[in-house]
């Protein structure tokens, strides 16, 4: 495996960001594609190491906010994933089925609301069994009949869905919120990786949604990719699934329903893509599987001796939290330096005669390249670095991102601005059904998409739809994407 | 859902294990079935908090003897899987497959070792990159055409798997000792259950296996039940997939291989039918999802008064790492005293006026049903109290197991020995091939199985087969099973 990492990347990132992309993960052993199975990916451990830091994250964060796990079926029975119909539309073209068993038509799920709403259905009887919410981690199947791309577009989504169910709409749409709030502080305040929560146009709504919220981040390219989506469900699936609950009037009514869903093996695209550069991966500390990696140099006669220091720093390392390896492998140390530069690691201490006799050493820092004094006494400094290594690369790539969002008020900026790589706002029509004529004309013209409005603040139009020349209630965002 | 664990058990373990373990399963909130899709659970949440810890304990071992987590596709072409002639005999009956896409046949993973190997394969050049050590947690699927039984035998298995490979067979052996270790020390010294381990005979080893060892814990009726198997494939798989490394020599040379199941799913079969009783579950301290659970009693007048100290309790105890909840929902205390001892929480803190003046409360302890003074001044004493706790579940299941295990001489002692739902321990005379005609004569007579020899000791017959009259070379185990 190693003999992979030891091979710097070929390409640079700003002249061929794709074959850059295609290169990175595998040299810095996220995944091996040699398997060659259309779609489905071999995760390796380092690319494991960070999914498993990121499912954490997210179970946590859902945990403290009342969800509780789960394990749901694998499959679906046809009968469940037929009774919504816009869901099943929407959901049955890019569906695996299992041959059948005993003329049983089993589904591998897409997704799972129609699990979930049976499920509300059987645990809530009155006001008091809610709000129900309920997640788990684990992978679902989408049988996408395009070009697959290795974690961007695959047919096995390794993911967490959180599925809840409410009393009220309004407490549903709070949901909403929340859940952009979780992407917020674990894409933004965690990962670095800034995003536009849109509330998607009518359109291009999950199917079965009453209206849909994605996450749109920014590809080096150019191109918007879709991170966590939530979903208000209204009453739709549960009146599908006939999913009543005794309301405090003592009247039944049907639950209100919320889907969320972060795609880990996704996600990691944005952190590959946004932090990365020319050397290798630049990974955010909070899903970095080593903080620090102490590369000994050492001859045969003092060997023993940089060693046992090595594990002396690791040990206390340790016991600040910051997990740490000592590379002991027989490279020499520059490629020990390049191998964990590609892994992304994001301190590295190097430990040699020298630095046994002054008692210091230099840090180097993964993102800047920087080396800094630090002193083998004061090791807990290595905290604060983490800390501002994490704020510079979440301040680096929201500079990147706040400049490529730029205001237009013709096509022709529109055309501009998108063959430029960056992210067109303007005002327009209409975002449902009476605005699909306008944004067709326009999508077609541009070869892009209308992502939507802002979720969480009131953008006001100032003027006309670009197109139709009515009056504008909207103020939407258009960019080209993954 | 809470109806329902209001709602003490109907039977008695004792009496009817079989409608008691159908009982608790459902009524301790471990799974639903009424979703019904055969054989496919839905594992509620109390359910899940168990089983993510029980994943997290096998996760951190194994981690910790330098396995790294993967994850590996859910799906496995029909080329990979049909490449070991006699593993995809074994499994080929019970494979899920997927309706074909272009042509391509894919089956649901019923087990990795056909996506393993090949990665073996590209992942190790020379014996430098050995022993190379994976593994990765979620399901697998076998299509089991008998009848299915919830947790116990499902279509949809929730487990882990490890895969290591190794540059000789005396590590690949080490690592099948290492493996029976590890179960001994999550199994017995973890969850309290103790378990043969069992080198299967020839006839009855894991498809595509030189052998097999499978763990045997003891079910209440007397039956048995196969917790982890580890196995050793020797080169079996590494010649089929032609995974060679470069030997110290510099000589082309197979890899030897072993694999290792736990099964969470059915583990926790184990640990609800071994420990629990008519109230309900009682779960070691390690999977506990609440150490101690807090019932405030109280009126209107002092009630504030005593959720402050409620809450003052639990942060102590979650300070002392003991996971605490109070219990505020609206139920009376005697109601809320049957739904904790239902789920099985070790330890029940009551907290009223009395408990508020004298600064002492009654502990409530799960297994012996004892209540035990403790002062609220004193908490930590708990933590003492659990390892008591866990030490007694231990002590008492070892007990029950060793009592089981009789030496028998003659066929009608084994006859008894079995119907009074006991294991049968005597001498055979092969359990290789030549033993097979022996087997099958007492397996049909006595309905049960020959379940193995000692793996982890040398037992010496000192005697002749009790069927064929010849000397024998093994001491067996004889049980009913699962």
């Amino acid at each position: 495996m190693s003999k992979k990492a030891n091979k710097g990347l070929t390409v640079k990132k700003s002249k061929d960001f794709s074959k850059w992309f295609s290169e990175i993960i595998e040299k810095a052993e996220i995944v091996d594609l040699r398997l060659d199975i259309k779609g489905f990916m071999v995760i390796s451990p380092w690319g494991a190491a960070i999914l498993e830091k990121m499912y954490r994250l997210f179970s946590d964060e859902l945990e403290s906010k009342g969800h509780k796990q789960t394990f749901m079926p694998s499959v679906i029975p046809e009968a469940n994933l037929k009774k919504e119909s816009s869901h099943v539309k929407g959901f049955t073209p890019e569906v695996f089925w299992l041959k059948e068993i005993n003329k049983e038509k089993l589904a591998l799920r897409p997704t799972s609301e129609t699990l979930y709403t049976p499920i509300f259905k059987l645990w809530t009887r009155s006001y008091r069994d809610l709000p129900l919410k309920l997640y788990q981690r684990g992978s679902v199947f989408r049988l996408d009949t395009k070009a697959t791309r290795p974690l961007i577009r695959t047919r096995e989504i390794l993911w967490i869905e959180a599925h809840d169910a409410f009393a009220t709409k309004i407490q549903a749409e709070a949901q909403v919120q929340e859940d952009i709030d979780t992407t917020e502080k674990i894409m933004t305040n965690k990962l670095g990786i800034p995003f536009l929560p849109m509330k998607r146009p009518d359109w291009d709504k999950f199917a079965g949604a009453e209206y849909t919220v994605g996450s749109d981040c920014l590809m080096p390219d150019g191109k918007l990719i879709q991170q966590p989506s939530t979903h208000l469900m209204g009453q739709k699936f549960s009146k599908a699934f006939d999913a009543k609950f005794r309301n405090e009037k003592e009247e039944n009514e049907y639950l209100w329903t919320t889907a969320y869903g972060p795609a880990v093996s996704r996600i990691l695209v944005s952190v590959i893509s946004t932090h990365g550069d020319d050397q290798g991966l630049i990974l955010p500390s909070c899903v970095a599987p080593i903080h620090s990696i102490i590369i000994p140099i050492f001859k045969k006669e003092n060997k023993e001796k940089i060693i046992k220091e090595a594990e002396r720093i690791k040990s206390e390392l340790e016991m600040l939290g910051l997990k740490t390896e000592i590379d002991l492998t027989e490279k020499s140390p520059g490629e020990k330096f390049n191998i964990w530069e590609m892994k992304g690691v994001p301190t590295r201490i190097e430990l040699g005669e020298k630095e046994l006799e002054t008692k210091e050493t230099n840090l180097f820092i993964r993102d800047t390249k920087e080396k800094r004094n630090l002193k083998l006494t004061e090791l807990s400094k290595i905290k604060k670095e983490l800390e501002d290594y994490d704020k510079r690369l979440l301040e680096k790539a929201s500079k990147t991102f706040d400049g490529k969002i730029i205001e237009c008020s013709t096509e022709k900026e529109i055309k501009k601005i998108l063959d430029e790589g960056k992210i067109a706002k303007f005002n327009f029509c209409h975002t449902d059904e009476k605005g699909l004529e306008c944004a067709t004309k326009l999508e077609k013209k541009m070869n892009a998409e209308i992502r939507g409005t802002l979720a969480n603040s009131n953008e006001k139009p100032k003027g006309n739809c670009l197109i139709c020349n009515q009056k504008a209630t909207q103020v939407v965002y258009m960019g080209r994407s993954y």
